[in-house]
């Protein structure tokens, strides 16, 4: 159609069980609203490349339930300097982008600034497992990593106490807790270790475990931040000092993936329509966000002004609990 | 122990996922700050009953990833008279009482509330599946409610797409479409019924189903909430005046088991943490309930002044993401 | 490729999780033999409507692990008389099939040993969850539809656990007890219907709820197979009599669907490759089964002469085990 | 009761999905048959330690569902001298055992042995996710061990196909490339490596991961055997040849737990049942196994002798399948 306005979308970074259904939110919510859709592949890449493709309805059909993204996502050194930043805004215009949806962590959001600055109307959207994104209070795919985190862990626990050993399970989340708080705490573990605070440590633990076996504690189950890693280390020192069995797990990718749960499914269609409307309302340099229980939006800027500010109540609570 | 403290925790109405999650946290923080902790057993009932258990720390282990109640529960319809209202709060007074937390719906609030006028300092938690708690944006149970109707409908919509039928699958919620709505949106239903928009109708759906044909769409989903019901006369005539072989299926209880998801154990723990923590504090007369992404409390009173607003976006947003 | 030979499948009937793991497993065990692969759609109404489609290896990519068939499935009342079944089997010369693997239950193989009967090489797969394919101790998606039962039980016990409740669960089986009997022993149920047994009836299975209670069990639950139905009255008259609060609840299509479990997968790659290896022989008319614990086939003809022994055995361990 | 018989059950070595199963079946039906039951715990240890449990139709109640063993398990040393199975055989006469079930894997079955040639009545039962048992076949454990690792597989491939990246996955298994091959197979993976088959090395997958570059495939998943081990230098191998990313998992002790499936709780409750019935009729030195697609039972000697013999054709129509 002559003259048809353009967005475009892609997915960038680690990926994230909901990219999916981002994308069919993002394609469907232009289409119904008169916009031709454009897919690029590997995220930035794709822009280097000229590697996009049309969207339709039916290409973004049965994919809401399915993890990762069918878009596929790379890492992109590219963009991290001005002229490849320079190339890929002059790709978007050279194929008409009215707008560009863009999903993905940190780094993702920098390239978005990088294209705004250039003139691309850019809106990002927090798709990310590690709920480290500071502006937001959710990240697409967080919902299903916890749960996948805490299923694993339940198995994990069954041998576990069948063996009375001591579990140390370390879970995704490099600079940021949050899995981890979340993971311990919906599984009741005695303890968690995460790069926020670093008052946690291997003799703590430790201590901490002999207290347990004084109260009749059989199993011990440590949770520990990809971020602070280490967790082969931790259960062979915990074995040495009092003696009993201990056995780490890295959960490692398994937490990237599977079917997005309800929460992300639902959250990441939202944040979706979300981003093509402010496309639509013109607006250029826009993050979507989730804000005091509310979608909402950002200028690009004001998202990483916004300083993460770690909240310990979560870490003592689940402690109490899991006495 | 000479005039140690007391709190008590009864779980009230349907059951519903993280109830148990919840009496853990109940325990465990009163537990924690030096209370003596009672079980009342099948709700109201045990009050009449004097059907009360000592919880100690490991009364609750090993139930948080449990659907259902260890209290059990059960409709008082003695809590509905006055008579009854006041021997329940005797009973209460006559163990020693220093703080009841009541852990279910809307019924069950009118049952703290009757009590609370009788001098007993009750806190409610909001646990029903049904999220129709006017005052909180989260009650325990929504989740797990939501995502095994989900996954039942991913089930269901496998067999349909094979045989190229019009699916309809009523979920839970009498007066709230809450279930159905998120069922809906992230199971890419065509249409959901709910009782807040009676503008979609057999006809409605019926219009829906011939054009979907006309677009070439071979499988419908029809998602329709309890308080709608007739999804069996609904399949039926679809059937008949389409020629679409079409089937119902009632999920019923299902959603009201199984293992909680994270946000229902994570919500579940953190409100039994609150409650504990309200009624330490003299509270005499609250909820707590989750408002703009945090968790506070209300009197009751103010709780039951709360008036729902259909928002009627989810619908909407979930038809263009459905085309 | 100038004479290169032909392969045909379908998939009939009711459809069971596993049998997108056949399709590929025919597939590619043909191409990898030399022969061109032909997949026919909607069963044997495909024959009818010269609906075929060439398949790939990539054709079949990423279709293991769903539930459903990529090739649909319809009833096809056509081939039900000679005139139709003429009419089939001259489509299949038309095209130069030299063989064709049809995957269904029962009705199927009829279609199966007509077009043998007119010099269609075909042979046939067990598909279907019921279990009620007499020659074979193995039909594809049984286990599946075992296990989503299973897990629908393990929610509703959870809820009538904490109501005292007894539960009336239907499981699919119209003709066959094998899914009720598995189902019934894995959940511990304390009655299962079926029609191999109209020993246990509403009076029995009251007497033995009523048993239960003076024994101090407050949740019983009964198990009833499709072919007995009734499940809703059964529920009534069981809370008329004995006062205990009865619920049922119709599994229905839920158990058709959903990702297949590992032995339905290996079931089915294993007996799709036996079928293309029987074809490749020059067998006409045979049909795969699993017999003995062990891959084996027979001529449809035979097939069709076993009769099917009820073993009382797994109904009286059930209920020893469920005492 | 006086002159009452005795039957003991005890789970010994690594713990298996079912074990709990089969103590339920082992423990209602000595009690059916009216025996008294008692529960060893701690595997060989209790009988060692003198822990030993009455065991009622209750003290088993609701724990079929559940991963693990309540009767807990352990390595002990003890058992492996004479001098040790002197006291352990002296135990079992002192409190009067007429019959001791043994659920373990091939190491409980030599202890078994030891206790049948001082005059212990023994049956066992084979209990060991690895299906390394040679005489049976299957071993409780075996599929819930599949599925896990199955499940775990497709959630790798989610995020290994969006980054086009080659997955190595290390599942359990360390004398017995059985899961290692149930997992390929159902997982659709381009290599298995196992004890078995040393032909299969890290220059045969990587020329494989090569040419399937050339045929366009994006994503390749490498399944390798406990027993192989090494899966982090396999990934940063292929990756350093190929320049193909690639990541290992370890899945570890996540396989050993979870609910066991519903092939699992059948063999266990079946297999637990024939156990006692075996005592019942004054067999000595048993053990049930699963042969020709039915339970049946051996002399422990006898189930020494078999010799496992690998069947290839499970590897190889799996790299059919997988082209």
């Amino acid at each position: 159609m002559e003259g048809q306005k353009k967005i475009g979308v892609l997915t960038s970074g680690g990926d994230a069980p909901g990219m999916n259904a981002a994308i069919r939110a993002v394609v469907r919510t232009g289409l119904h609203f008169g916009y031709k859709m454009i897919g690029v592949r590997r995220g930035f890449d794709g822009l280097f490349k000229g590697d996009v493709v049309d969207m339709q309805a039916r290409s973004v059909s049965d994919i809401m339930h399915r993890g990762g993204t069918i878009l596929l996502t790379a890492r992109c050194p590219e963009m991290m300097d001005a002229a490849g930043q320079d190339r890929a805004a002059a790709f978007c215009k050279e194929i008409g982008l009215d707008g560009l949806v863009i999903i993905g962590g940190d780094g993702s959001l920098h390239g978005a600034e990088a294209l705004a600055a250039r003139g691309v109307n850019v809106c990002g959207i927090p798709g990310t497992i590690d709920l480290d994104f500071e502006c937001s209070e959710y990240t697409i795919g967080f919902d299903t990593a916890v749960n996948t985190g805490m299923d694993a862990i339940n198995k994990i626990r069954d041998t576990s106490c069948s063996h009375e050993r001591c579990s140390v399970v370390e879970v995704m989340g490099r600079n940021c807790g949050q899995i981890a708080l979340w993971c311990g705490l919906t599984s009741g573990a005695e303890e968690v270790m995460i790069v926020e605070d670093r008052s946690v440590n291997t003799e703590s633990i430790i201590k901490q475990v002999i207290a347990n076996r004084g109260k009749g504690k059989t199993h011990n189950l440590i949770v520990v931040a990809e971020g602070i890693g280490g967790s082969a280390a931790l259960a062979k020192e915990i074995q040495r000092v009092t003696g009993i069995e201990s056995r780490a797990t890295i959960l490692g990718h398994l937490q990237r993936g599977g079917a997005p749960t309800a929460v992300d499914r639902m959250h990441a269609s939202m944040m979706g329509y979300h981003a093509v409307e402010l496309l639509m309302k013109g607006e250029k340099n826009r993050v979507v966000i989730y804000k005091d229980g509310k979608y909402a939006d950002l200028g690009i800027d004001e998202a990483f002004a916004v300083r993460r500010v770690y909240d310990k109540r979560l870490y003592d609570i689940g402690k109490i609990l899991a006495v």
